[in-house]
């Protein structure tokens, strides 16, 4: 990519990361190579994380408490898991700048705003963002200043919003590297939800349920022929597990969050998808061949689908596989 | 891999394919490479593929009748879906050499011993296997030499097999880079439900879920809130849900057979995930957090033993994308 080498004034004059897992480095690592911020200030609740950022020197400063981190920052980027939004955003409304962004890099959106919004002073401009990138790992090691090269970062700003500081977050993410879109906050987590939540959720399942088998079987003393190991499916993964266990492995508490702050769509979705499940595994059962056959032609047209809009594959370009 | 470049004699005088798709292709292309046979011959059932073989060059022979091709092989190795084995093993039955190994590649192995076992003459071997690989694509054209390479092949001799017939099948399966298990088929179908055949029934179902989605709020004429055009699913489907569209794009009559044929062992882990499934949505409706997250943290237990085991990452590896 281009955008993300291509050298850039400083869009900002300084930006606050609070929280730094994947996508906060990520985001100090892009700041810094394109250096599209004069001073990257970090803040991040638990003092080991503060010790770690240090020692990686991917910010200009860590500071222990929030107040200092967000005092005179120009844009304050909300990194840390969407269940701490609400005590973060209160307690660090009396230390904005007149005339700052906060924005967030949260999985679900309406939740940010319910939790957010009240707390943003006046004068002070919030726009909640999405960067739909990722990877299985977390923690500020983890991060790499190509994340957002190619992706999608949504931005829902709510009605009214300053059309100057959207432009200019726009121009930020750009600036990493991302495509950016505008979206209504409700209608980027009902499509989330299926295109990620539910998927997760699915991974998450299976994952639990396959190591679960193992004891029930090993207690049961079952016979040589019923018998499985755990270590035998992970040894045999190759066939399709192994995708779920990479999703499986993401980060629990962001998890937990996205899943109990987007409630609604996930379980409205998660309610259609198993009465197909159910559907499917009735038509395996009476062994209706036709009914599974067509199904299955049907899916496979989605894929092209997502090759032809690019998607497809460069997950692992940007994902080095670590132990 | 040195296994698969390292030259050796030619391990079967005759190999006949029985079937000529992906895996029958690679086996193919990897035989030429490793100079492991003297002759490769080929039937398939649609002239059309025949056809397509001929002018692949990937084969030394292509035949019109199933006869000429097992006709004085050594091994036969049926390729072809594993709905269609019984009456190829019919027909194959008066035509083969005494002596000969008849083994396969499909999914699923108890149905295959069932089908194909009957008809398997006397003085002749037959020894089921299951090499755990592939792709999302099909067709002689999909195939390669590297496909086998560092990953396992199961094959599930019955008790009783002549064991030097399955010592040069073994042998076989090396030369092609594979890793060789023995197993029994009841176990196999038992494990590869899990580690295959569930998740791949998951992907279809999810990837249709979200397909029929479409059509249903299009028909509701929903509003710009919850209307989701199947294009912006495509877009925004980076997060989990792309996966799912690789896995959901592979052929849809070999898995038809699949689940047909492994119908109890699926139906069997298709209800354990069931109920997990439900709890999960429990937890998420009524706010457990602190159950979500433990099941979480436990999933990312068994990520770490398939990076372990070095299954991870060997995918995308042997899986050129094509469009």
């Amino acid at each position: 990519m281009t955008a993300s080498t291509t050298p850039h004034g400083p869009i900002y004059d300084r930006v606050a990361l609070v929280g730094i897992g994947l996508i906060g480095s990520s985001i100090a690592r892009a700041v810094r190579r394109g250096r599209l911020a004069k001073h990257v200030a970090c803040w991040t609740r638990r003092p080991e994380t503060r010790d770690t950022t240090r020692k990686l020197g991917i910010v200009d400063s860590v500071h222990d408490t929030l107040a200092e981190a967000v005092k005179d920052a120009d844009l304050v980027m909300l990194c840390a898991p969407i269940g701490a939004n609400a005590d973060i955003a209160q307690a660090m409304a009396a230390h904005l700048k007149p005339g700052a962004t906060i924005s967030d890099v949260g999985s679900v959106k309406q939740a940010v705003i319910r939790d957010v919004g009240p707390h943003v002073p006046e004068g002070v401009h919030f726009i909640p963002g999405h960067p739909v990138a990722g990877t299985e790992h977390s923690g500020p090691e983890s991060g790499f200043a190509e994340l957002f090269e190619r992706r999608w970062c949504i931005l829902t700003p709510p009605p009214g919003t300053d059309q100057a500081s959207v432009d200019r977050l726009t121009k930020f993410w750009q600036a990493m590297g991302s495509k950016v879109e505008i979206m209504d906050a409700q209608h980027h987590d009902r499509v989330l939800a299926i295109t990620s939540h539910l998927p997760h959720l699915i991974a998450y399942t299976i994952v639990g349920t396959v190591t679960d088998l193992e004891d029930h079987l090993r207690r049961e003393a079952a016979d040589a022929g019923t018998m499985i190991e755990r270590a035998e499916i992970v040894k045999f993964s190759a066939g399709g597990f192994r995708d779920f266990t990479r999703i499986a492995a993401s980060d629990p508490i962001m998890w937990r969050d996205i899943f109990l702050n987007n409630r609604e769509a996930v379980l409205e979705m998660m309610g259609r998808l198993s009465e197909d499940l159910a559907a499917l595994q009735r038509a395996i059962r009476w062994g209706e061949g036709e009914k599974l056959e067509a199904w299955f032609r049907r899916t496979r047209e989605i894929r092209r689908g997502v090759l032809d809009a690019g998607q497809a594959g460069t997950f692992a370009a940007t994902e080095p596989e670590k132990k």
